[in-house]
């Protein structure tokens, strides 16, 4: 019995879709929810507003990080589901794994900002996003090998999203063993990382990985 | 005229599935909000920093268990909106009754989380999840009797469904009655069930339920 | 310029639908937020963790009024966008005015539920409830008026749809009169009501509305 | 490789306009969450109520203000997104660049409704609807210029869009400068903008901006 439901459960592409922008859309937005306002006891005059407001701009790079971050992951996410013919019940599964810890990315934000100094915080954060890697790389390689992936996406492709996760995984790895020098060592190599990824630069070696 | 009006009203079984996607993706996201980072005063060190996150560990896991609930319900109920042809306001209304337990789901996982040692909570925990089961039921009930299911779909999946809700629903009552033992005996076999449903084994006797 | 903008912009019922469902969706969910478990210092042993969750059930009861409230809306709203060929910006602008006090309910509830005694707070939320009504009815009769209504919706709906929202306008200032005798029968009262459009029964005089 | 994955990624505009949808939703729900019901020990009877309800309507008219300017600006890319054919993954990211000053929005919201007096709460609030405005224009510019807007679209149609934009930030930036005067001017000047964009009364003058 459980056998015919499993075999039919979970089969929509299309929902699994919205789900998953669902859960990316909350939690783009929440990140930013944790960015209180100045206390009004410290402001009595316009300059203090202005340096309360310099003060959380540290706090805004970092926000603005775990934002590209999941932009980075929903745009490689939404390509692979974009190439799936359909999904099977374990594939959903993988997929909801994927967006667990998407949505664990705001409370480590939040632990990143708060202790910007500290390595613990930075690896944590780190391994938030190394989770996320393992996760979309695991959700491919079962879309490839139950032959669920569009009859019209070329064969290189497979080759591309395998070789993108684990290009970008190592890089991020580099940038948090960064953190043995400082904290924002790492941060600024990360967050070139992703400039990377967005403006995908076309600078030979780079646009290698 | 009011009869004009339900006879027209909520026949959308897209639109229901926009909304439960989005409440289902709002709620899976809102678990996490209350999983506060360590008050700064505790923190003075990285070693101080490790022993807070390690502290918050059991409350992480009461919130992947969370995660998980809403995602096994989430496939239950896409999975019957994938096989309605159409809905009725009557269905309708009993899938937005089915979508205000799982706005609830969050406020009992932080009742759990914060008094995890206590009965009261882990039952009031197992009785949101009952409700989620006896509405799940219902709707599935209610959408084969007025005969809104699709052609296509197998007779088996009929049973299949009802006797998928009903096996859960049973592990989960027994897992609530192990909290006369201890309530982390009981979250120990809550979380087993559910890897269950989400690992789909193959081992035999399992996947009868 | 502006006219061709204007011409072109807030076509598609389609975003229409799903910036509602998305907005309607977050508010539902967002209820529950500020239902906070009790606090820890008040809770020593399992019958005060009992008695400080009966103390949160007449909250429940608002939320629950809330969330059937939005419901009712989000089925009206629904019908009614299932209903139109298209759209055009001042249509799609009534609608985005229609969704702000759906953002507000949220708040309405809170403060009826943290002053249930107090007929300001019941009179507000009754005015949240009233603006809704308005604006839908706008809504409506603006979709008539540019005929932008597909052509195959029954004429008679037209009349059921307006009667069914002025009906329902009708019992809900009734029910927010009742406040002057007492809140909780008041919220009684609305709480009849909408039973009644959530299970409409096939009571003669009752279904006339 | 990566060029592969580089040219594949990104190209959905529905899944596109449905994580816009999601965050929008969001951030349009989120705006009120932080208005604040009264303190309890405030509130000894109705006309105490009364009186701190009235209190917070300056509050409210911030809400609508972000609650219109977030409107605005979702017509304004939904218009964009249904004359698109597809998208690539650089028109992706210039999207996701402009949903994140959306997600910072109801923190700027925030400020100028705690700091309603200063100056510089209502140019961070400014400043903020600037670089959607910014970020909003190059999304067009860059898919006029990459070929990817449908071939139905009317050519006068890009003049509109642009025309459209640059002339609602002159006036914002107008309204801007006027809280060197005082702030409330400021903000029912941006008010006054927003109602002839919402509304679009046919003045000759004003119809062409």
């Amino acid at each position: 019995m459980s056998v015919i439901y499993n075999r039919i459960a979970g089969q929509s592409v299309e929902r699994l879709a919205a789900i998953s922008d669902g859960i990316f859309g909350v939690a783009m937005t929440l990140l930013l929810l944790d960015l209180r306002t100045p206390a009004k006891e410290l402001i009595h005059n316009e300059s203090d507003l202005i340096r309360e407001l310099i003060k959380l701009s540290p706090n805004l790079l970092v926000y603005l990080m775990s934002f590209v971050t999941l932009g980075i992951f929903w745009v490689g996410q939404q390509t692979q589901l974009n190439h799936l013919s359909r999904s099977d019940r374990h594939l959903t599964w993988l997929h909801l794994g994927f967006l667990f810890p998407v949505t664990i990315l705001p409370f480590s934000t939040r632990l990143l900002a708060e202790f910007i100094t500290y390595r613990t915080a930075l690896l944590a954060y780190w391994f938030n996003i190394f989770i996320l890697g393992v996760l979309v790389y695991c959700c491919w390689h079962r879309a490839v090998k139950t032959g669920v992936v569009k009859k019209e996406t070329p064969p290189e492709f497979d080759k591309a999203m395998r070789r993108r996760v684990i290009g970008a995984q190592i890089l991020y790895a580099l940038g948090a063993g960064l953190c043995f020098i400082n904290t924002y060592v790492s941060i600024g190599f990360i967050v070139l990382v992703q400039l990377n990824f967005v403006l995908a630069p076309k600078i030979p070696w780079l646009s290698e990985i």
